[in-house]
């Protein structure tokens, strides 16, 4: 267990490494590194470190792990699970400074990265050589490229081309004893021992921390066409939506807002570019891309038709680039808006797609059971539904038992259609009391088992995904 | 250390678990199942045990994990390492009896299946329903999905579509211990613990047995098209292979086959389908799948065009399945056919894919420095090239000092071209002195210490990819 304390011999350690402008502790940092966009948690760490190098984070990984000092790694702290929050004190790790592109190698379509750059930056960086990073989730603006790696992160176009982990070729990570790995090779086929790269994607900085990251890339489509589908039923839109992947299109996006989140978005943004009618209960926003347009116009006609059998209202389709922009602003403000609005506590339930009528269902069974109101929202194509709650007088879902025994029917219900707890938000601090429903007690040692491996002290990230003294 | 011996007792025991007629230790049962496609080796099992079920194994694997037992799991015995080889004796577990595809889920396009399924069968019976699971090695005729998963295999396939890892949802595995777990969800994207499902992909039956598989499916698309280009330079040809890429085309298939590989494999198969003339070197094999023919006529033009640039000959367009077929029967036959021919030995080198012509020129120098033939094929859009070694005495690689000093410089070009070892054939038994290249000390320990977490007493497939004892 990292129980050490941040000493002031420590810390003078720490600025003689990476100096003194980098190693901050005034109130106002502490409070800036002690939170994420995690409901309205707030942990102090003891110091923040915003170190430049590899060399300079093992050299503090170092003295941390001598002194049993927790660690916590921190992105741009967009995160929605408590990942990043120093709940230990200790240590907060900023990976601020890493924000370079090192290469893009168009040769062979990979781009080698610091984990510190903004993943929109990036994605802009590439496209301009013609080339596409998919993964965006709706915080592309802010979040860094790191963060989504440690959480898998995923995003509106995850259903035609996958998340974060179907993109990262190899990584460059410290360990907590300071040794430096790469964990594979630039490769787009490797079949030469265990798949350490898969291991650190997703392990929300419990195993290491990122500090190079080589992304395969593809050719970036030539067009993309929008649609905005409304409907008068919430689960006749979550039916439709795996209608159209059994007729054998596969959308670029294939998104559900309930008509509360778009109604939330829409009046945050003052926009008027969703007709909103009485008795509207949700739309899908559904793109399809591609090199040519003909194919994406008859996709779109071959989609209308299915939507036709799920009684659909009038289709909208974006006409040039600023409608889409309007469209997909509303979608990626519905987050934002929602908590502006009082659903603070937020959840990342994942199921088959053809499951997410049943999930729906449950949401709102549940929430009327235990009085309060619900949001869904999310990335219906992957059967992955953000559910965001409104307790009358409950904001935090952490380390809250009446929210927590709420919620665990929740879980029950995501593991017993074969669903998982995140589909891209992480476990990461908050959603720790639902393991259980959908890991066995082996399943936990093996992990807990990696995690020494690993970081025999604990040091990094400590009780985040599960708590290692448990057991 | 694994190191018991399997007595008359146990035997027994396995004949009470499983029934007499699934334990066998015939001189013939043992010869069969003490090879697999791997050079010339053989090594004698002490006993092969037949299981029909998850249970059956578990409680198989609890004798031989009391009884320090080694145990080495096999699927179709069509290895190209010797990962399937007993060669500490011990129990060899056929999953052959793992033969049911259990069910094909077309509203969530997945299909769950038991290990000992041949690919092919696999394939086929979800093409039945408009589906497709693209992963399709050489060997998919014979090979099993589970010995796939096992080596993360690729096939042409690959280039467009990913490896066997990219498709894999959910296993169900029995660990040494003989406790079962899943090590995932049926969810396309998960952001819910480590990932354990790609730790077990690629393992080569190291750290657990697998005993049900869930993989996502896509829509079949309804058309290919097939091209064979031929090249007088070898070089040419390679340098063709990323110009295409660069040109925003992403072919299906993208094969490289050096003119002898070709020769070898249409005279084994009696074969006039590839016209062989004079002063040629390679040819390419291009096929572009899709669901419009117009859009892949239009991309077979575009690459012909950037083939032009790199001195093609008469490109040949196959005009019908027949033709296809038989093109694609003659790049399958490769590695039989050289084999044949006396190419033993076999390398699965994988380099960044522009990368490609330096690593031909380098086999041709070692090859040519060292007395013996090669001939290379292989996934050229991927940078995996299989190269085929025709040594005057020497037919095998392991154990063999002069084999393992010729191709060190081989593995060290790899490792300098950010390549690695295999890309889809694994390290298995045969390929371990050369892991030096491209692990470090502290990868290689980290991987040992993860085997010890899933099989603390190293009775599975022990002193396959890496050795545990050295350390």
């Amino acid at each position: 267990m990292a129980n050490g304390v941040v000493t002031a011999s420590i810390v003078e350690q720490f600025k003689q490494l990476i100096g003194n402008d980098f190693v901050v502790a005034d109130e106002e940092s502490l409070h800036k590194y002690g939170k994420d966009e995690t409901e309205n948690l707030l942990y102090l760490p003891a110091v923040v470190v915003k170190p430049k190098t590899a060399a300079e984070i093992s050299a503090i990984l170092k003295i941390c792990n001598e002194n049993l000092l927790p660690v916590t790694p921190r992105g741009a702290g967009t995160g929605l699970t408590g990942g990043a929050l120093p709940h230990l004190g200790g240590v907060l790790l900023s990976t601020e400074r890493f924000n370079q592109i090192l290469d893009i190698d168009e040769r062979n379509l990979q781009v080698t990265t610091e984990p510190g750059v903004i993943t929109e930056v990036l994605q802009n960086a590439v496209k301009e050589k013609g080339l596409f990073y998919p993964p965006d989730p709706a915080s592309k603006g802010s979040c860094f490229i790191g963060g989504n790696i440690s959480e898998n992160s995923g995003g509106p176009k995850a259903v035609k081309y996958g998340v974060v982990k179907d993109y990262v070729l190899n990584l460059e990570v410290v360990l907590a004893s300071g040794e430096i790995i790469w964990t594979g090779s630039n490769v787009l086929k490797n079949a030469t021992g265990y798949n350490l790269t898969q291991l650190i994607v997703g392990s929300e900085g419990t195993l290491g921390i990122v500090t190079k990251i080589v992304l395969r890339l593809i050719p970036h489509p030539k067009f993309d066409l929008l649609m905005l589908a409304p409907f008068n039923s919430l689960e006749k839109a979550s039916e439709a939506v795996s209608a159209i992947f059994r007729a054998g299109i596969t959308p670029s996006a294939m998104e559900l807002m309930e008509i509360d989140a778009i109604t939330l978005a829409s009046k945050m943004l003052d926009s008027s570019a969703v007709p909103l009618t009485d008795g509207l209960a949700a739309h899908l926003i559904i793109e399809v891309d591609g090199n040519n347009l003909d194919v994406l116009m008859n996709e779109m006609e071959a989609i209308s038709e299915v939507l036709n059998s799920y009684e659909v209202g009038e289709i909208y389709f974006a006409e040039d680039a600023e409608q889409k922009n309007e469209l997909w602003k509303i979608r990626r403000k519905a987050n934002e808006a929602s908590v502006m609005a009082g659903y603070t506590i937020e959840e990342d339930a994942v199921v088959p797609r053809a499951e997410l009528p049943k999930l729906i269902r449950g949401v709102k069974e549940i929430a009327a059971n235990n009085g309060f109101k619900v949001v869904c929202y999310g990335h219906a194509g992957d059967g992955n539904l953000h559910i965001r709650i409104n307790h009358p007088t409950i904001k935090n879902s952490y380390n809250n038992s009446e929210m927590t025994a709420a919620l665990m029917p929740l879980f029950e219900l995501i593991a017993s259609l074969g669903g998982t707890i995140s589909g891209e938000h992480g476990v990461g601090l908050i959603q720790k009391p639902f393991l259980k429903t959908v890991f066995s007690e082996t399943h936990l040692r093996l992990m807990r088992s990696i995690k020494k491996t690993f970081d025999p002290n604990n040091i990094l990230n400590a009780g985040k995904i599960f708590d290692l003294e448990s057991h």
